[in-house]
């Protein structure tokens, strides 16, 4: 047995185990269990979406089918993108992957090569730096400053954590499970850093229409950079549209990466299942008023959450700006994970543990609130409960 | 455009465009065209599979769910693996993957790094290559000797092509697009070749059912090695039960690498749709039937070839022991592009270049024969009487 390990590539030996998922097996059991350990609301797929893929497998859509996926459903991806950033978007820009996290893998891939350097802004979720890791690649962690847990990014921290060896930075804003949302002069700085030391930036911005400003969304490097920029765009139908179990994603990139990016999809999955693209296409071209009810979900949940934690002595935590999650701090417990397991045994309620995104992440915990507000203000409650009964 | 393809990582940019689809996208939408040029048949899923993806979808299975796959559906393939092999399998062995071709990509993966050497037989299927240069490794070619249309790996083309970087083995058995089969012999001496220089198996035995010899099933590493051997098995749905289009296949390989294989999917698309296993499901318990007349509908498949190209004055050709694809080299046109092309142009018939699956299929085309009696008949008449027609 060792001797099989001893032979496995060394870099996809270094590939850490995601601190979710140890979560989420400790858990996963229990009997009244709330789960706000992964990042899913608690609404199935709407019918209207589920329906779209069982028309065309009953239609026999089940043969291959375009690498780069459907041509109509990348026409509504870029109808979609006119709609949110208020100008033309070329279809053939859109290249669709089996996940968010899928895109995520090849944009690394597509930058980021043996014993070279990705930025990652940490607290961050993990699977960035795993995808990096399998590559032979070194997900550099650029620590957030944090204050009464708040969490942001300074280009002064990129700037500090730069090397020759550098390719590429990721860059999540609104960002799980900090809640920081860029605003337009930060991601202009983070622009011109980018360019100056000629490096890629990884955009992931699937977040975009979660923000508790006030805004109609949060502020995108599509509002600043030219089309031949090197910026790799993740998209997911995960969020938006309760897909989360799909695993259907995209990536928006310039044209002149199409044959490459085709490459890479066709060596990966070669694709994804047309019928489920079919279900994609419903979710885009008729499913507004579900992203704005699950918009409004979370900011009901918002509220809930800091209703409970906000003012809570034993608790850091700051409402955060953008995304579906709470990101805080309890004092008096030894560790995140002592936390995460503690809660998930005696409050029954499950969340992921703070080390799980980052070294300094240690004694946060996350909770997702895209949640019922009743479901929700049980396990705030059963959480409080839990607090108040630590020496 | 330029300068953006000059900071994309070179080993991305090494990847090679899929001949295959090349073909594909110059014929698809040529009306009346038989297309013979992937490796699927012409039935859709079978029904009782497609509705068991519409009842998850229906019973709201939209969720997240395990990395490694439905613990029912490991479990399934465990008993078909038992049933065919006859001696019991782990299902924690088994691993859910987002096509067979990611299970290609995994395996590769988890056993060759940059600049380190995958042994490939050739003509092959290119994309295994492909995930190969995809990750910097470099997939050696190691040419199959022919002689009157039959190739035949041996060992000593094999231990011809090792060197000190050499890390893995890529051997299909039944092969696409020879159709050669590897007896038992043969595979006893590729394993002693694999055990002496400390090489990966990577076993692609995706057509085992589908053999012209008389056996029930093809020879396989199962039949000879040991379970904590350096041999990685992919499966994939697609051929067997008509699910070409859903990407689903799995890895069977040694518990011991169970923490690094879960790790490596959780970072590539973190698992397989929960609604879409249950079909996978419903194939592996309920669809004997299916694969079987599946098989028979191939074996037709076969005679229907071969009656219209042994023996013709333009063509060497042999018919295959294994696999469901005709191999064959036309004499008289300057390439195996320019004889796909032009059959897709005046024949109207969509074939694969022989180019497609490594430089010494020069000369050679590929059809698929998993399709209907009266439809390869149609499409072997327009075949030969494009060939007669050549000066």
């Amino acid at each position: 047995m060792g001797d099989l390990m001893s032979a496995v590539r060394p870099a996809a030996q270094r590939a850490p185990a995601s601190g979710i998922i140890a979560a989420v097996n400790h858990g996963r059991d229990k009997e009244g269990l709330i789960p706000l350990w992964a990042g899913e609301g608690d609404l199935p797929t709407p019918r209207f979406i589920a329906d779209a893929a069982t028309r065309a497998l009953r239609d026999g859509e089940t043969f291959y089918t375009y690498p780069r996926g459907l041509p109509a459903l990348r026409e509504a991806l870029a109808g979609y993108y006119e709609a949110l950033y208020g100008r033309p978007f070329d279809p053939d820009t859109f290249y669709m992957t089996g996940s968010g996290m899928q895109a995520i893998q090849l944009c690394v891939a597509l930058t980021v090569g043996e014993d070279e350097e990705i930025l990652v802004p940490t607290p961050t979720w993990p699977n960035v730096s795993g995808a990096g890791a399998v590559i032979g690649a070194r997900p550099v962690p650029v620590p957030m400053d944090e204050a009464d847990g708040r969490w942001v990014l300074t280009v002064e921290a990129l700037e500090r954590a730069v090397t020759p060896a550098t390719r590429a930075i990721f860059l999540n804003s609104p960002a799980n499970p900090t809640g920081w949302t860029a605003d337009l002069a930060t991601l202009e700085r983070v622009l011109e850093f980018a360019r100056r030391h000629g490096l890629w930036i990884i955009a992931d911005e699937i977040y975009a229409r979660f923000v508790w400003t006030g805004a109609p969304r949060a502020p995108s490097f599509l509002d600043i950079a030219a089309p031949d920029e090197r910026i790799l765009y993740v998209g997911t139908f995960s969020k938006n549209w309760a897909m989360t179990g799909w695993r259907m994603g995209w990536i928006h990139a310039p044209v002149a990466l199409r044959q490459t990016l085709e490459n890479l999809i066709q060596y990966s999955t070669s694709g994804v299942a047309q019928f489920l693209q079919r279900a994609g296409l419903a979710a885009v071209t008729e499913g507004d008023w579900f992203v704005r009810a699950t918009i409004e979900r979370a900011r009901v949940g918002r509220e809930v959450v800091s209703e409970a934690l906000a003012g809570h002595s034993r608790v850091t935590y700051a409402p955060p700006d953008g995304a579906f999650y709470a990101f805080f701090k309890v004092a008096g417990l030894a560790s995140s994970r002592e936390a995460a397991f503690r809660l998930i045994d005696e409050a029954l309620v499950g969340t992921a543990p703070g080390t799980a995104f980052g070294a300094n992440g240690e004694g946060y915990v996350r909770v997702c609130f895209l949640r019922s507000r009743e479901s929700l203000a049980e396990a705030m409650d059963r959480i409080v409960r839990f607090l108040n009964a630590l020496d």
